[in-house]
């Protein structure tokens, strides 16, 4: 089976394009590199040290003795490259990973949120176009988020992208209807992954694509069995107050004794999934197409839920350190409860990797083993979501601050 | 009250912009004149001879005395100068017609899927974000259209904007929730207004912006009381396959006797509107906005519907003219019934221009003058929603045609 990954070079694409190449997969790789180069914008890198792209390659190769390919190419901005390679390669599927997926990046600034819609909205068009020109069966699965459902729900379980509703027409019959679950979105980034949806929507009615959309919570872990076979193929950790997600950054600031910085209450619950199970699921979600003519088939990647202080006070428990309850950047609701079904990864048997000890420590040492790469003054979150919303700064680290 | 209008060459755009100039607005027509662009592109301009805009505008002032500025920004481009509009100006409200229009035009390549989506995306979503980076409490109100609801409901008539749903808990209790309104676009174009919806909400909700959204039918008729004081001032009509919309289409093609082109059984059921009440809803949503905080004010911009057959065949009987069914180059239902509300405007006051024998041969009349400009080859519609369709070409128009 070829398939293609958009967004190869980033933290879920790079160890799905190993984990796929390992299991059978022919697999190109699309990137423009562009996390790298906001790296560069950032100031603030990977914790880990990933090494470039020819490298990673290379290495792959000397290891395993299989070739992944690698195309440099703006998906977002070349089509002319991207329909050409879907002509000349005949892929069976395309994974899309090719979207900006921070949300405090995306609220940096108007340019940001313009680059992030931009972006995203663009290169999922212009992958759907060019699978039409090509006039090829393609299999589209593509990278989802659990957060355009939103954080609250009427009481029910949040259900896998289609909701049952009733409705009452005007001679007062009730009658069922089954809906794109109303979208809620947290973030300009979220709000991308909701535009996504319907450009799906109606690729799949007009042109009968097959379409996999994957709502994944967020992403936890570092490593997977491909990317420790060698430290050339070392995943990227992101610690930094945009990119780093919530779990990861909790356990590298355990690891260099920077305080643990919850936003507001901590009320905040979410879904959760482990790297090894992101790459899992992908490869499932591959071998599991929909058929021509059906609607997109939408599955929560995700293995469980939970309240952010909850996480906090349990690393702060394992690892000694201090919790610090700092001003809440974003413009969100204090407290949410957070119910998801998801029973179509589990009937395709997955086997959830959750949270315990063992994976916790494991992130916390590959933390410690490069803390002296971290630029601690990039940890606090400092994008707000308005002018009303204040930076996510500990009175500790503010104090030492530069005015 | 200062109002920039975006888009304000088009054919929605200048008799909008004239009548809110005539009715006490200070007015500012913001256009990159892409629709006369795109008249050099499918070689098929106006029916009617439009001026240039400096010529309008000096016929607007030489007519009425009153002044409308104009600045050429490509506001979906030009970021920097429509932010900079924005901070000097400092308008009340901002109308936003920005948008490719034509649901024929986005299907016609890829090319022309990808500048739709990239053009209305970036245009709606580069005017949220410099209405929030100006700072200013701006109401942004903005042309939708009835296609974002689809055309098929399930027994109800089409509420604006909201619909009222249950749902049912895991604990089997029923929940009464509002949603915004379960789309289905017929077309790329159609759904970059379902990608609009989803930024307005976004933006109301993160940054309180005041926001209208007016669903609007078809809209028929040519002038307005304002464009038919000169001649220089002169809206344009359309009559080609792309642009034309369905009435203004058969009207123009009994006054040239072209058999009106019916899309497969015509059974398909439209909203309409006269563009004299396109103007006033316009003026009334303006000086009706919502409040800082609320949700995004949708409103039904549509006063009657029609079987697109019935149009014909009343055409047909008033003029003479033949009916031609021709095979239909959309993929949508052959046949659809159509029940919409549209209280809110009735409530402001809107008293409806409906469809009347006067009306249609003022546009027939229009159309009869100016019947020297037209091609005949741009008439039928050519651009096929897939590989399936075929043109919508009478069978006397191709078998005249050159091979």
């Amino acid at each position: 089976m070829k398939t293609i990954v958009l967004g190869g070079d980033g933290f879920c694409g790079w160890p799905t394009s190993l984990h796929l190449s390992k299991n059978g997969h022919e697999v190109i790789i699309v990137d423009n590199l562009s996390r790298r180069n906001i790296d560069n914008e950032l100031e603030a890198g990977s914790l880990t040290p990933i090494a470039p792209m020819g490298q990673r390659l290379a290495a792959w190769k000397e290891v395993t003795g299989k070739e992944i390919a690698f195309r440099n190419i703006d998906v977002a901005q070349d089509y002319a490259a991207l329909l050409e390679l879907l002509q000349t390669e005949k892929p069976d599927a395309v994974v899309h990973f090719a979207e900006q997926r921070a949300a405090p990046y995306s609220m940096k600034s108007s340019w940001h949120k313009r680059y992030t819609v931009d972006n995203n909205v663009n290169a999922t068009n212009n992958l759907l176009a060019a699978i039409v020109e090509s006039g090829q069966d393609i299999h589209l699965v593509h990278l989802g988020t659990m957060g355009v459902y939103g954080y609250g729900t009427a009481g029910m379980k949040i259900p896998e992208g289609y909701l049952d509703v009733e409705v009452t027409t005007d001679e007062g019959e009730r009658v069922q209807q089954k809906i794109l679950y109303p979208t809620n979105p947290g973030s300009i980034y979220h709000m991308t992954k909701t535009l996504d949806q319907l450009l799906f929507a109606y690729y799949a009615k007009n042109d009968d694509m097959r379409i996999t959309d994957l709502h994944q919570g967020i992403v936890w872990g570092t490593n997977t069995p491909e990317t420790k076979l060698d430290e050339r193929l070392i995943n990227r950790f992101d610690y930094d107050g945009d990119y780093g997600t919530v779990l990861n950054r909790f356990l590298m600031q355990a690891a260099v004794d920077h305080p643990l910085t919850v936003h507001g209450t901590g009320g905040q619950t979410r879904a959760f999934i482990h790297i090894t199970d992101t790459v899992k699921c992908v490869e499932l979600a591959l071998a599991n197409p929909p058929q021509r003519g059906d609607k997109v088939k939408i599955l929560n990647q995700m293995t469980e839920t939970h309240r952010v202080r909850d996480l906090a006070e349990l690393i702060a428990r394992l690892s000694g350190a201090e919790v610090a309850y700092v001003t809440n950047p974003r413009r969100e609701d204090a407290e949410n409860d957070l119910h998801v079904r998801n029973d179509l990864f589990l009937d395709l048997g997955l086997e959830p990797t959750t949270l315990e000890a063992g994976l916790l420590s494991e992130v916390t040492d590959v933390a410690r083993r490069y803390r002296d790469r971290a630029d601690l003054s990039k940890v606090p979150a400092r994008s707000t979501w308005t002018r009303a919303q204040k930076p996510g700064v500990p009175d500790q680290v503010r104090k030492a601050e530069p005015v």
